[in-house]
């Protein structure tokens, strides 16, 4: 059951034309909320609010006033992210008894300012420490593009890829760190954007790790994400339109294309042939970097000493009531020095230097997003060996992104009937408005 | 044996009338550095390019071309700076056998730009970790404001004001992470500015803590301050005349009153009251925020922490051709978890937010820079126990504004033939252009 196809623009040009209207879109998201496909997805609704939201928007384009492009359309918000008067769980089951939230976080307020309706708050992986999605407190969203078998969403902004991809949103408000918006982008056949770390503020969210987290969301195109960033970042990217035949493009050889599944690999190399048809340069480049990130990551790695410095009094005061999977990877960083972390946040800067040099010259870099199609959820909610393999394999390409600090799009790139498989492209630090060109170009490629 | 007394905007004056010139000042400047009053203040001289600046300054104004303020001029850098083809010593022997710089830090490129002699490296507390000036391997500068007794110059940046004070420079470059250019500037009768951090870049300077080392300089007026400080950051301040009837001025109860020796009371009090007879308003605040620095900086403290990460390896290798008393202090950051250490930062963070809400409304904030006058180096060199003691003094009132991220002059406030005393004139981040104003105002009245 699919509410909402269109992307914001088509969903604008509908309401326009009288074909439709915000309070019926957010009316069927609503309904759709409460559907069984879309358990789990869920933490909160806001049904009330959202509804003024939609109407009020109605309203004012009846009395001819212009809109934002969200004006009453429904958007949904991880819950990792502040709303006044409610404590954030992020996830967990531990934050409960904790003071609630005096304010809504800035992108929350830029949102509601923005005349989003917020439908409501999406599930997650616990403090958004996994790829995969998978939550035993509150249930594990279903991926909803494989009718027969249950697969994972991608994490950790779960709930915030099914709430789009089921339509009941037309962006989900999410966070990446090391891939959590472009995982379920890619793993739910949408678009994921995550901007340079620095363009959109952090304050009022839960953190993990405020080396890498990112304030971000996904939507169904790239000019919704850039539509979308405008209002989260309050500085709208200056995006050139570009013709694919003028992209000098890299393909990196280093570790991102070991081990893809055949999916992804066809998907991949179909993609790139589609490009290098339409007059993209292609060129594959060693970028031997990537193999030293597990040296520059440790010992330990940045997530799990920043995540530990922010949950240490919570892990000691109620370790048993963290998903034992995100408890272990937390408490990797209780035994990490002032002088091991100063050290690794040094190699990483030093890291970005030499990836920005090797990559200089080219408009993005491609790769797979995730070298796999969604995993079955009962297969790794049986096994921690199976749950942490497939957890390695979905961050491995996002996170080097995440490490650069840099800018990365996930765009769709299967076919129709395909499990979905995400080509990411990606780029250096504050170069979002240039990749967003670049982005917009592969894609009406990808589409054809 | 003095060599300058006047601000480099006198002898700019001096050399438009033809009543001096660049080569002259610069050559007296050198011979100064080979007398027995300014031992152990150089580590190095570069006479040859020093020369040359000044005398291409000199026909640059025959031939008629505007010049910099600084052009020709002498000028001191700490041994803490990146000269392109020497190794950064930073007043240890450790050092010696590590490879040399590649260039010359931005700071040192901005002062060759400028047009500026650089006469020489001068000698400094070593790794810049300690606010007294004694230093175990290059000597300790001798404090040239008491004919009679062998005082320390305070630190670390010994040599630059040493330099500055003894007239072989017009500037000291220097850097102040707890109170490095302010301690000196008022042991030894001097203007020391501390700019926000973020001013300079801190690129090419042998770290000591990268959340407080910042780029400054000592000079003869809070005027040469402004003017050097443009050179060294690139963006000139933009300071409006204020008079001192409008300034509204803030003196903190807490702890920095404390422990005041005579000289320093009385040279404080005086200053009070001839602001006060000029107009200006004088506030009694509590700034009861500054009793918890010691909550906030445990354990061990950013220095510590910061600067084991930087010196580690070395510690490892050498640590017995380490001056004792800096390794002792380093060493103090060896066991510092990085959960504690990025709880150390957040606590900081939130110290500062509420020491800015408790200052807002006043121009500036007022305390004496050091409690006491300059101590004798020989009780000191004799005595742990009174070294550490002393130390803690010297930084008392300074390492309040390192940690605010804040901006600070230091202003001499004693009477002739006194010992000198300074004045901390001190705001908020980024707010230096006003207390540059301010600064100018209170100077124009400790001078009456």
């Amino acid at each position: 059951m699919t509410q909402i196809t269109e992307t914001i623009q088509e969903l604008n040009r509908k309401i326009a034309r009288g074909e439709t209207t915000r309070e019926a879109l957010v009316t069927r998201a609503l309904e759709g909320a409460s559907h069984a496909s879309a358990k789990s997805v869920f933490t909160k609704l806001y049904p009330e609010a959202a509804l003024a939201a939609a109407r009020y928007a109605d309203a004012a384009q009846a009395a001819g006033v212009e809109q934002s492009a969200l004006a009453g359309l429904p958007v949904s918000i991880k819950d990792l992210y502040g709303v006044a008067g409610e404590t954030t769980m992020a996830g967990s089951v531990v934050c409960k008894g904790e003071p609630p939230q005096t304010h809504d976080a800035p992108v929350v307020a830029r949102l509601r300012t923005s005349g989003s309706a917020i439908i409501g708050k999406t599930n997650m992986t616990e403090f958004a420490f996994s790829g995969i999605g998978i939550n035993p407190h509150y249930g594990t969203p279903v991926n909803p593009t494989d009718p027969k078998v249950a697969r994972i969403p991608g994490g950790s902004s779960s709930g915030a890829g099914v709430s789009v991809a089921l339509g009941l949103a037309v962006a989900g408000l999410g966070s990446d760190t090391g891939g959590s918006i472009r995982i379920p982008a890619a793993l739910c056949g949408l678009v994921g954007f995550k901007s340079t770390q620095s363009r959109v503020p952090l304050d009022g969210a839960l953190e993990l790790s405020r080396s890498l987290d990112t304030v971000c969301a996904m939507t169904r195109s790239v000019q919704d994400c850039i539509t979308v960033d405008a209002v989260l970042s309050g500085q709208p990217l200056v995006v050139r339109p570009r013709s694919v035949g003028s992209l000098r493009l890299a393909v990196p050889q280093t570790f991102v294309l070991d081990g893809l599944d055949a999916t992804v690999a066809q998907a991949f190399d179909r993609s790139l042939s589609a490009l290098s048809a339409a007059g993209a340069e292609i060129v594959e480049i060693p970028l031997a970097e990537f193999a030293e990130i597990s040296k520059v990551n440790a010992p330990g790695g940045l997530s799990p000493i920043e995540a530990y410095a922010v949950h240490h009094e919570r892990l000691a005061r109620a370790k048993d009531a963290f998903d034992p999977r995100v408890a272990a990877r937390v408490s990797l960083g209780s035994t990490i020095t002032a002088q091991q972390y100063i050290a690794l946040l040094d190699k990483r800067r030093a890291w970005i230097a030499s990836v920005e040099r090797a990559i200089r010259g080219f408009d993005a870099v491609l790769c797979p997003t995730v070298p796999t199609v969604a995993p079955e959820i009962a297969r790794l909610v049986a096994s921690d060996e199976e749950f942490f393999k497939a957890n390695g394999q979905m961050l491995r390409n996002t996170f080097t992104i995440n490490l650069l600090d840099g800018c990365s799009y996930s765009l769709p790139c299967h076919r129709q009937g395909e499990l979905p498989v995400g080509l990411m492209v990606s780029s250096i630090r504050d170069d979002d408005a240039n990749l967003s060109s670049v982005a917009l170009a592969i894609e009406s490629i990808l589409q054809n």
